[in-house]
């Protein structure tokens, strides 16, 4: 079967399923995802000979070590995903919730309830994981969902999903609902990217080539998730001891991922007393620091940060540096190279708190405290499919209430409009 | 100048703009709201004159009636722009509003706040009257905005938001916040469309071709409104008086608008009963009919309707009628052909409105109502900028809310994360 029909069936199937999908009971569901981490932990076996093969054909390949863990699997992590099936399953349903009502002068009743947004697209790269944690989210928010995993991975998410879905089915989910696309040609992003009439959104997760890609080149609404090019802004007033604290927090605690902090705003007042420290905590850390000419006239063994280094995210143990008149330079800088994920401030000066968080413009704006806690879990939503980095429909940790829309509802009595 | 640059260089102006505008108080907006609206006034002659030498261009062009109603203006349609503006003036203001909080275990407290989108681009075509509205909700919404009006209303457009602007930006409202696409040539939408950086959203105002043209070639998020081929059932149970006064409301009160209805399903049970008296009705207000094969074995005189005509937004004094036979025939038909907008159904039968409200795909679902209330007035949320028809972001009659996005902020005293 060719590329474009592949994809083309399994979004005509997972519409199809989407409707009953929508009104599924909350039960089936739950009982559905238990079954769900019954079967993967049963089947553990068959997805680790998969995930065998498919890390001897990568590493053959050269690929990186960071890339082979991220592929790797094992009981430990099958049991990951087992237990976020059944967390999952714990989570309140937001299908059919109420989150708006009135009655109008002429006796009309609106009321609004949350509805599944339909068939969801999850693009990914080399996590197997992702497999069974999206469908679990895009399930049990009443959601069709299709996947569509990197190709080094494709053995092990072929397993896993096809585990998955057979559980799912046998306990009462609509057949068609739970979809893997196995072309793991580009071609077949492009296609789903150009389904409107079938998939109602795609969320890519993975670096930020996979996501420009689909974002340039679709029909499909797109959220995007998860670059971050996180600050922290150490204002004139800022506990020195804090600072420290939290930006080497931000910074080491797990470099990889997008909350992570990749650059450091300072005060040019407190310049000279604050940087020599902050240079010896990341030194001990083993942090590489690219500083601006200012910071590195304070602390010469820094290297030199150029333009590009104020917009990458490393995602690894390197921080730039700056220093900054003001906190107005401050806002301006972090405005102009964020990528709208996380940025903070340390500081004691309530009117400058209150600035930061108001002109900062990202989903997340930390006082005194680490870049680090956005996330899903940190916030209390549970489990997320992503931070979204736009404005639109959903900002920051994306949990169950982001992956459906609302409809409203109206009663009358024989209405007609005057 | 040419096209490209000057897109861009209004786009980067709104964006520069526009993080001004999200910290903008309420007064300083609603004192600009006022001063516009006198402005507009003040200088009705001046629109009145540029609008008609618009209209003088488009009858040389042979455009048609319809059309040149549209574009038309006078006195009283100025009055009604400037009264626009002075209710969305006495709105609410959405900015900074909190509608999330708490506290989590270790004391990081976070809450969440309602901010402006960013930077909006209205496309749009022939009412210049769109310019004034859309101006004023995209600002007190704290937006900067970027109009692009049609060709045909170019001079009339310019106008109108060359006094906008003055009025605006002498009031305190940031210069730059309120910006005017001169160049009505075709690339200066697409230009629109892919400047990711500067404009956050895309609302495409007008006909089907102009949405689908902006929605399939755009990396700028776009929320699709405005295409409605809305239905209403009339089920077994229905009363018949009540069902002719809501079908003719739907079809007749004002044909060419999205809510009104496109198609009428009857259950086969009472076909022979009350569709010639709907017929007789629809005759009377001048409806043309067009029917599936069992309807015209009823009333013989109905067209023919063609498998086109359940896809199509007549706009006008036409109606497709088809016979179905039960509830599950008629929700499929609707889920098959609506665009989701609104559908609504009669009846006496409490089950079958229950599952006819769960199970319509479509943002408004209406029980013995009439399609047409599906408006921002109606709802009670005041001037709209458009019925969305899209599941993200917003769906259905579009306020200053769904002109609003949303951040976290977050308190701690030192937090980092384990």
């Amino acid at each position: 079967m060719d590329i474009r029909e592949e994809v083309l069936q399994k979004a005509k199937a997972a519409k199809a399923a989407s409707y009953r999908m929508a009104i599924l009971p909350t039960g089936v569901k739950n009982a559905a995802l238990f079954a769900m981490a019954d079967a993967l932990e049963r089947r553990a076996e068959l997805i680790l000979e998969a995930n065998a093969q498919d890390l001897e054909e990568a590493r053959q390949k050269g690929l990186k070590r960071s890339y082979l863990d991220r592929l790797m699997l094992n009981e430990a992590r099958i049991s990951q995903m087992g237990e976020g099936l059944r967390q999952t399953a714990g989570l309140p349903d937001p299908v059919s919730q109420g989150d708006w009502s009135t009655v109008r002068p002429n006796g009309m009743e609106i009321r609004r309830i949350r509805v599944p947004l339909g068939v969801i697209g999850i693009i990914y790269e080399a996590r197997p994981n992702v497999t069974a944690d999206a469908a679990a989210l895009c399930m049990k928010s009443g959601n069709a969902v299709i996947l569509r995993g990197g190709s080094e991975a494709l053995r092990s998410n072929t397993a896993i999903s096809s585990i998955l879905s057979k559980a799912a089915y046998k306990s009462g989910v609509p057949e068609g609902a739970l979809q893997f696309v196995e072309s793991t040609n580009r071609e077949a992003v492009d296609v789903m990217a150009h389904l409107p009439e079938y998939i109602d959104v795609i969320i890519p997760r993975g670096g930020a080539g996979l996501i420009r890609r689909v974002v340039e080149n679709s029909s499909v609404p797109v959220i995007q998730t998860g670059t971050g090019v996180c600050h922290t802004f150490v204002d004139e007033t800022a506990d020195f001891e804090m600072a420290v604290d939290i930006a080497i927090n931000a910074k080491t605690s797990h470099p990889s991922v997008c909350n992570a902090m990749e650059t450091l705003l300072v005060h040019r007042a407190i310049g000279e007393a604050f940087l020599p420290r902050l240079a010896e905590a990341m030194r001990e850390k083993k942090v590489e620091l690219r500083g601006c000419e200012a910071a590195r006239a304070i602390c010469p063994d820094m290297k030199e940060a150029v333009e590009e280094d104020w917009s990458t995210e490393y995602g690894d143990l390197i921080l730039s540096v700056k220093l900054v008149e003001n906190l107005d330079e401050a806002i301006e800088h972090i405005n102009r190279y964020n990528t709208g994920h996380s940025d903070a401030i340390v500081t004691k000066d309530l009117g400058n708190a209150h600035r930061f968080q108001r002109e900062v413009d990202a989903a997340a704006v930390y006082v005194n405290t680490s870049t680090r806690f956005t996330d899903g879990f940190e916030f209390g939503f549970g489990a997320e499919i992503g931070i979204s980095t736009q404005k639109l429909h959903a900002r920051g940790p994306m949990g169950l209430n982001e992956l459906t829309s609302t409809k409203y509802l109206i009663y009358g009595e024989g209405l007609v409009r005057k």
